[in-house]
């Protein structure tokens, strides 16, 4: 079967029953609400750039068991050039959208799983990879989008899974049957569940024997019985429903999020890729992780790049872009967000094969690109507020600038250089507040701090791999220490 | 006439007949429009505080000119105490609304007026201070609320006044008549003309001869003809009409700004402080912003506060309050937090008197404040965030919340620790999110940059103030060079 | 009778019998090596400007016990205009030396045991209040040099005083004695011991009941019995034995770190401040501290002076003082110089009386203020050295430079603009090297991270006094959160 | 012929007649001097880690040309491997050295001149690139050391070379005959040229017409006449003469940097590889520092290993490697530090062939690689003194602690915990100093802000590579913006 068109994308997530509620509300056909649809739009790019000959060599791999072209996001990364086109492709997915496009975390859940379950396999002589490679060749041929879904609810935060008030704040099985388990829980922050055909699940931390029933991996298609989310809000979200493309910044693209609840939801076995094999679910929750700490350093550096650009639009437009402290700024946020880069790179090209054959990205510095993604964004948007000036708080609305009356005056006094349309300096300055502190601001802000995991998990893994026991003898040799 | 109380202002307000527009329609009744409601709880808190005993001292100043009690906010700074206790009532307001309370501008431009007009009529043999003081008696005895308006357009950054495309992009005297001028242009911005009885206007930049007709300074009531303002959209403005109170995040407090225009309007003789005399241009607009970038180092102290606190509420309800991160991250926050008030406090208490008696912060230090302003809520928003996490900007709607279905559903899964309800901690999350990314974040951060002038003017101020040529002299001595 | 001038100060020290170690060897005469004698100079300038009628005011006090012009290092703070003048004080002789003038130690010392002295005598009935008082009049009628010991060694830090393999890691009582108490210990770091007529001894950490013996403070005169120094090694010391001005950048002022011996050192009765009253020994440490790191918001802001005025004169010097980037890193340097002045200023202005009557400092601000300093002088020791160039490390030496062969052609290929002198260009950057390499730097960069307390110490102070708990209220009130 | 051994090496410079100067004098045998020595030692380490097999892969590559096994510090990079191996292997050296090792600027010399030269023939027809292969054949097979010299002393930095009061501030051609040209100048900061066979000069900017003497490169031996050095001053450098091990921090290596003046010295025709073809001047610039801001991200990262590795001995011999602030700041160093790995790979990794076939790094990750280079060192220097503690600054020297009478008080007062000799103690805190203050600092700190070009030089190449045209273009599509 060939690659799906955007089109037929949007078509096949229209055909499933998702069960979706947003305000109180069972959203009838989340494909056409105005606030969800540009999360599908972004998604959409995935399948519409891999359609373009120009961009075929990054969005596509042909595969090495079947021979058949398929979109990389189902791909298994087999050399270091795979695990550095992963990341050029969400660069470049990133500023076409300058959101969240969501797929990256299917991705990564197929690389973790991929390499742990045939470790596992190996130890136990279970067949989670059998079950692994068939889903995943369905996915592949079918050119499906999955979701990654990792983030229990955690609860309190001191106390681990089987300690929890209530046991359903970490995902588990409650039932035991002959062809399958049912599971219970919910996995929080869900940005791409609304617009997945499948959903892979995963445990959210390493565990103890005590936590055997929370160690479960599996994968089913999001409409299965059970299974609903309810939408989280984002900054800004109802100007989506406003009728106006100008207030909304960026009127194609989005993010969205969802509280996934799995409500005694049936598993059955040939879909298990892990079940109580606890000493597996902190290799599980690493390499995922690493991962997606890798594509933080794809994704945040395109949508950076958008903002980058927008800021110097908007220097254009206030006639300030030969002030040499704005020309500095710009370097300034370029070197932060190449910086990012460098890190994306540098974890794929130091990249090594598990056991399994598959690639995965050096755990370090996949880690050290994470933490820097957690404080240069927050630096960019800084400093593309400095640029963009206090208007990009204060215009006044669409509705303002159509008005007959309001209009010329807002036109008048809003203009910047002369020879650009009023129009124009506030659509970029509504771009930069999106992301600045609209919806777009939850993925390029918040994300990057929380998402593939909070700065503080990053810094225990840095300290993990840090071999600082090698430093010291490093040093104890240049001090001529002996002990 | 005594102190007005907080229902007293709002009265006072809700006679005046503004013009307002917002969303492409004329606001009937702003002090009862939710979008708008909130600014005005704001100013009215300017108000309340004044009536507490315990807050008298700080809101209130027996006046020396005339012996009555008078609120803070009409009152010209006689003492470097007074420019500190300035600083603590705008700490303690911060604290109490989380907002801007709008009212400084007013009592900034007062002080710069005051002692400006005084040096002009020195040199001039005008009467600008007289009108000043007959002004400043009226609102002190009146307790009335001035905005101060600064602020133009601008238009093309890298051009003069007299240079732009369109001679209204900076706010200009269009006629003189016999018993005053007719102004028109514009001022941007505007904090609280909404919720103001007067408003005073100064010239944005100084000037040159060339730009005679844009120097101009007055005061006029807000009703004034010709006067109208264009509300400007803040983040997640809309959701205040949504009849959610946990959504909101800060449900009472609030800001606005609006883009002020003045449509020949006129100005009687006896409201002109300023009328042509370009060389004070600067010295009005050096003392007006001095004054507001020390303003910076209490209100955004105070809103400062309120996040830290936030911060920390969201860690005790996360089960994560005794993690050392998480200690650490609330220290730093509070170090940066201080920082920026020992700021505050310097300019204030090294401050001097002013040729008029009056007194005047120092105005290096006062430029260093600010420029920590444009820096330091940045990341006291992202350590916010980060003690937060992810469930800030992913938290289902409060209608979701109260639905029968997935309320039990949402308080089972988004609970923290066991004995907090999950509906406190959506609430300690909506706050943050206010200030992080809302309407809030608008004043916190963006107005923290740009308000009271942008970055780089603090910059070329402290190179002004800095008197690099002493630094050099002194580096001289010590390495004995003799030139 | 009166202040003592420079010379007499030189001439009282040179008098001492004390018993200082350098390179192995007993120093015959302090005051006249090399090495040493730069830091008796900087002590020095503290009694040379006490003579100048334009320092005066600064300088000196007159003392409101007996009447008399003291040196403001001998007096207790009375106000928050004596807590000011400290650190303008204290700004000024840190530009006049560019390294640590020594004698404040002292003068924190006073002040911490001035009014801890008089709360222990309130509770317990002691006589140290009258002790230390009369030892204060001495000092104060002589015009003395007081060192402010508190560091102990400390050994391994995990461990209490007590728990210490050798006892003596925390300096304590060995015997006592009707006329008084044996003690035996060391302090290190010790900046002004060298200089100093006397000393007071003060605990460094906060002690419990099994720590009695630790907890004791005093005064004795440098040249005790018992006392030695060990002299600590300084980046670059001995060039100032090479006879070479130039080369060592600042020939004339520097500072100087003793370990500091105490070999069964007989106090008597009547110098004794604190003797085992455990719970004041953090009253003490606490106070002290706080005074010490108010002190760094003044005199490392006066030798960031002299830095920023050497960058700038560098700059001047390589042709590069108009480009838009060197300026832009100088104005940087200025405000984070000014801030850390800001922090200085507002501990002193926020201060308030102590139940002895004398003053103290606003104790989070102060730990504030020394938080910033462990970071800006790092930061404009970077900005100085950029603006500087390479050459601030590549120079070479003075003897090369006085060379007839090789000096022409140092003249000719280190010469900057062509007006200035080689010589001039090299004494410049000589300078920036002492300061942000040399020996400076040792009181510039390191010192200013540990003295007064390492960075950990401030930040769990600031915990401890930022009031959380006020702050999280102040957020459930806006989030209206009821618990 | 074989490659060198270590040995060898050092004896090949020890007979070279190289004329060293330094205090004044003469220096007669450069390799037996103790100031000078350890930078012979550092070069050495390229040789000695080439002979053993462990390390074989990474310090030479088989020659494509010959077949033979020659250092890959003479190898010209024939592919992306190439570039990562070049940052790996200097990452090592770092380690092993803690010092600048110098054998760099050759390699990145020889890269950048092959390629360009090639570029150039191509145009002009002339034949530099078969000048240089037969030079950079007869440095493989000698295994010879190489300096690369770009940095004229430039005087008035406003100024192009043409303009200057004295022409031989850029190093020009100042005659010209029929077997070569004769050459003046001086190149600054050369830190391997007195360890090093031969040097290749460059020019050190783009030129225009008029600077066509000054377009000169070419490439001789270090000991030809007219060349000689002038040895810059480190901080500490005559510590190395004191007979003491442990002040020294670093016993064993370092780097050293001379002013290497060019009087008249003769270069045959065969020897040069740019001669007035003004318009390469530029590429030959931009490609060396790319190379060489390339290095950057594998030789610092080296040294700081030792450095972190250094901070956590310190705070395990003190008993504090358990406190949660410190591991904290252990893991920020790391963070750091691998940040710049990231860089120095990513440029690599992303490098591309030039018109010679020979790779070149990414250009804008090079340079984004550096200016983190001119940052994060200092931050990792200061949290490294931080861990340390005082001590690093305050230590009494090795002759004390050798001393019969204050070895043992020193031994007794200086130990951390109670397990570890007090010597290991200093010896640690001596590297730190070493590294933060001492001759090391000069390597770590300021030459990672001026090598290779000072931070302002990388963000004028960032501005220029940083393709804004394209960014400005993506954020308008989102926007919807036409022009």
């Amino acid at each position: 079967m060939a690659l799906m068109t955007g089109e037929q994308y949007i078509q096949s997530i229209r055909k499933m029953k998702m069960e979706v509620y947003m305000f109180g509300k069972r959203v009838d056909c989340p494909a056409d609400d105005p606030i969800l649809r540009p999360s599908l739009n972004s998604v959409r790019m995935t399948y519409d750039l891999a359609q373009i000959p120009e961009y075929q060599s990054l969005m596509t791999v042909i595969s090495p068991e079947t021979g058949e072209r398929i979109n990389r996001f189902t791909h298994i990364h087999r050399s270091t050039d795979d695990l550095r086109n992963k990341v050029k492709m969400q660069r470049l997915l990133g500023q076409k959208t300058a959101a969240c496009f969501q797929r990256c975390v299917g991705m990564d859940a197929f690389n973790a799983v991929y390499s742990t379950s045939f470790e596992i396999d190996k130890k136990y002589g279970t067949h989670y990879h059998e079950n692994f490679k068939k889903f995943m060749f369905e996915c592949q041929s079918k050119d499906l989008t999955v979701d990654g879904a990792m983030t229990d609810p955690k609860g309190d935060r001191s106390k681990a899974p089987h300690q929890q008030a209530d046991p359903d704040l970490f995902l588990r099985v409650v039932e035991r049957r002959p062809d399958g388990v049912v599971v219970c829980g919910a996995k929080a922050h869900q940005t791409g569940a609304l617009n997945s055909h499948e959903i892979i699940v995963m445990p959210t931390i390493a565990m103890g024997p005590e936590d055997k029933d929370f160690a479960i991996s599996f994968a089913i298609p999001m409409d299965s019985e059970g299974i609903y989310m309810i939408i989280g809000r984002q900054s800004c979200d109802t100007r989506k429903c406003e009728n106006t493309e100008m207030d909304v910044g960026n009127a194609e693209f989005g993010g969205v999020e969802a509280l996934t609840v799995f409500d005694n939801v049936f598993v059955p076995n040939d879909r298990i890729f892990l079940n109580g094999e606890v000493e597996f679910a902190g290799m599980l929750v690493e390499r995922f992780a690493g991962f997606h700490r890798q594509s933080y350093g794809g994704c945040k550096v395109g949508v950076g790049d958008v903002l980058i650009g927008a800021a110097a639009v908007a220097a254009d437009y206030n006639g300030a872009n030969r002030a040499s402290h704005v020309k500095d700024k710009l370097i300034e946020m370029t070197h932060l967000n190449e910086t990012l880069y460098c890190c994306g790179i540098a974890c794929s090209s130091e990249g090594a094969p598990t056991e399994s054959g598959s690639y995965i990205i050096d755990l370090l510095l996949a880690n050290v690109c994470k933490q820097n993604v957690t404080r240069f964004p927050y630096e960019i948007v800084r400093l593309a507020e400095d640029i963009a000036g206090g208007l990009v708080v204060t215009a006044p609305s669409e509705a303002d600038f159509r008005d007959p009356k309001l209009g010329p005056v807002i036109d008048k006094y809003l203009r910047g250089v002369n020879n650009v349309s009023t129009e124009n300096r506030l659509r970029i300055l509504r771009l930069i507040e999106n992301m600045a502190l609209g919806t777009a601001a939850v993925g390029y802000r918040t994300e990057s701090l929380h998402g593939a995991g909070s700065p503080q998990a990053q810094r225990i893994m840095i300290a993990r791999q840090g071999n600082l026991e090698h430093k010291k003898a490093l040093a104890k040799a240049i001090a001529h220490i002996q002990e």
